[in-house]
């Protein structure tokens, strides 16, 4: 307990999760066995429309559970947006949450229930430094979230992502608190979902699982204090490690046939992967190729890919998270090639320990081709004036950087940038 | 949600978990973020005396937590003995639990709160047939669960084992609702465990990994009108299998280590590779080898080991278990070598997918031999006379008989038993 000394102790923390197809019929009985009589049933007003929205006000009705909808979620949600939910959440008087959406809906309706249950200025459990880091004082109301897309991990995670309108900046809200319930992931959600779409979230789940297998041991922190005040983000540790490398196999193994041919049993899999992902950076943590991926994001000027249909420019988070992956990775497992082989082996199979940074770089790159996504900045419409910025953009990701496997400088950041700015073009 | 269909969902339920040495020194602040301000602690007389107990007292009192002692837990737990610590809770007026010991303290404490939080006659939880069944009406009490052994797994499952007095029979309750919130792995507390014991409690670790990977597939089962009728022991699915052969090979690595020279590092790797098993077969269930072993324990006569100290003739479990495992796993693998080719992989590194209920078999005698414990039957002091009973005993465990991945008759379990009698005499 003493301080400074080094941690020695990992925390595992986990969602219940329902697998499987038809699992959504299921919400209203969970939600029954949870003790929920009248929830609020946060979606968007697309999801709205389509028909497992039915399923699951059906399913609620049918176990009696009465259900107030929510459906004015943003795709991109705001301090603004979440405190609306929490509004509708208190003024419903309700005793539980069900989310029925993609990540941002997930997140609102964690925040719905954190400012509904312990009512707060907006900022007070916001991350510093923009926020105050409160710790939430006791634990909320049961969540069930029901991804109607895969990938984000949401389902597993104590982190709600946002903008804050004022300050026009992107932050987030960490406690072990807000994670959901339960989680439960019915794959035929996944048979309306774009190629690109399954492409670019493939991506997410590999690099969640790749950052998350090598993200800076939990053993490099100090111990804190008081066992609450272990971040969550608690570095790389044996149990994150398991189904990290699972997440790999199945991704690498069942991502093209997900995008080129819509397999239902390959988005499956894939929906599963994401899941373990979200279990391993749920318990570990993302870093360098996250951490890349946002200013990247805010920085966009031309961009949008046809799928995402009319709007202002955007990279999805998969596409920003993908494109920067090869350089970071490659870059970071020079200086630990022996943390980075395991996941060389488990994206190709046994037998190329020596470079594996070169590997993994090669099949991402080769996966990005025959998936159709961007493979490098400049395709994202990024030129070397942009190198700076997006360096120190990268650097401002406090909770990511602190998970580095490794000291980066604004120059190591800018060299890392750049070799993602044409990288991919012949086929290396 | 039709009749007769078969199933297509799987659960993931886990207990959060706390891993490392020191672990302990925190278990008061845990309980104070749990909210608990007054607990049972539950521990025997043994364990009361030894260091790691005045840690735990300790921490409970600086976090500001009253603890109420229970140390009258029997090393086999039975009706009497649990809700006579139920009335303790009760009397006490505890908001939550805490166990420091083995499986039988954990499971004693399980009981405790269950007919502390929903009183009712013993047997109405108990599993059928010798119990109703009956589902508990809602959750309990926080329970904060810390080993003083590993392997049990019970950290980690909704199961309580124990005899009940007037029917001098062993048996169960089983329900996701008596699962610890909480445990506290540290592996500080293996130092002063006996070489045998190590080496029993990880052959147990062995067969729950070995047992829940290769068990029913969950898609064998037919779907339940409610999700909450699904059975906790629901069979093998792709989640249980991960953890599941990390287990394997982490403590076919370390056992004759950890056992031999008592090697720490060793030792804290086999508790971490039993809690992975425990969250495998706590997701997915054992089967044979566990079938077998109860009436082994329970028909034994004259065995005792010498580490277990004076005292009635005694199979400790994981020998039980052990001594079992090969022949269960040959013969279940010469009918679906498939299904346990990865487990022959996981023991032996790649390369022998032939035979691999030959290869399993045989890696288990080995390291039995390697830690000194019983190898077959005859060395536990049974006969050709036995084999009737022992199979017919096997056979009663409905529970596990429904978990095996194939039919059985007697004849064939007879077979089993009698293949386990005089095995791995030679250095075969
Ligand atoms: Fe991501
Ligand atoms: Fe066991």
């Amino acid at each position: 307990m003493a301080m400074g000394t080094k941690e020695t102790i990992f925390s595992i923390e986990h969602a219940a999760i329902r697998f499987g197809p038809g699992a959504l019929e299921d919400v209203g009985e969970e939600a029954r066995t949870l003790g929920l009589t009248r929830v609020l049933l946060v979606t968007d007003a697309r999801i709205r429309r389509l028909p497992f929205f039915e399923t699951v006000r059906t399913s609620l009705h049918r176990a009696g559970v009465e259900a107030v909808v929510f459906d004015r979620t943003e795709v991109e949600p705001t301090d603004v947006s979440m405190l609306e939910a929490a509004r509708a959440a208190t003024e419903a008087r309700v005793d539980g949450f069900i989310s029925l959406g993609g990540g941002s809906v997930m997140d609102t309706a964690k925040a719905a229930n954190l400012f509904s249950t312990w009512p707060a200025e907006f900022l007070s459990y916001v991350a510093a430094p923009l926020g105050e880091s409160r710790a939430v004082p006791g634990p909320l109301k049961p969540h069930i979230a029901c991804p109607t897309t895969f990938g984000t991990g949401a389902e597993n995670t104590g982190i709600a992502i946002f903008d804050v309108t004022a300050a026009k900046v992107k932050t987030g809200i960490v406690s072990r608190r807000i994670r959901p319930t339960l989680g439960i992931l019915d794959p035929t959600v996944l048979t309306h979902l774009p190629a690109r779409v399954v492409a670019a979230n493939g991506f997410d789940v590999l690099s969640h699982a790749m950052e998350s297998f090598s993200a800076k041991p939990y053993t490099a922190r100090q111990r804190p204090p008081l066992p609450s005040q272990r971040p969550m983000t608690q570095g790389a540790n044996p149990y994150s490690a398991v189904p990290c490398l699972e997440a790999i196999r199945l991704t690498s193994r069942n991502l093209v046939a997900a995008v080129t041919e819509g397999d239902p049993e390959a988005r499956s899999q894939l929906m599963f992967a994401g899941l373990l992902a979200g279990i391993g950076f749920g318990n570990s943590g993302c870093h360098l190729p996250h951490a890349m991926s946002y200013p990247v994001a805010k920085l966009v000027r031309s961009f949008r890919p046809e799928e995402w249909g009319e709007g202002k420019p955007l990279v999805p988070h998969g596409m920003a998270v993908a494109v920067n992956a090869p350089a970071a990775l490659r870059w970071l497992a020079r200086a630990a090639p022996e943390r980075f082989a395991p996941i060389a082996r488990a994206l190709e199979g046994p037998g190329r320990d020596d470079h594996p940074g070169d590997t993994i770089a090669g099949v991402l790159l080769g996966l990005m081709r025959q998936t159709g996504i961007p493979v490098n900045l400049a395709q994202l419409g990024f030129d070397e004036k942009d190198i700076g910025t997006l360096a120190k953009g990268a650097l401002e990701q406090k909770r990511l950087v602190e998970n580095f496997p490794g000291e980066l400088s604004h120059t190591d950041m800018e060299a890392i940038f750049r070799e993602g700015l044409f990288q991919g073009e012949s086929a290396s």
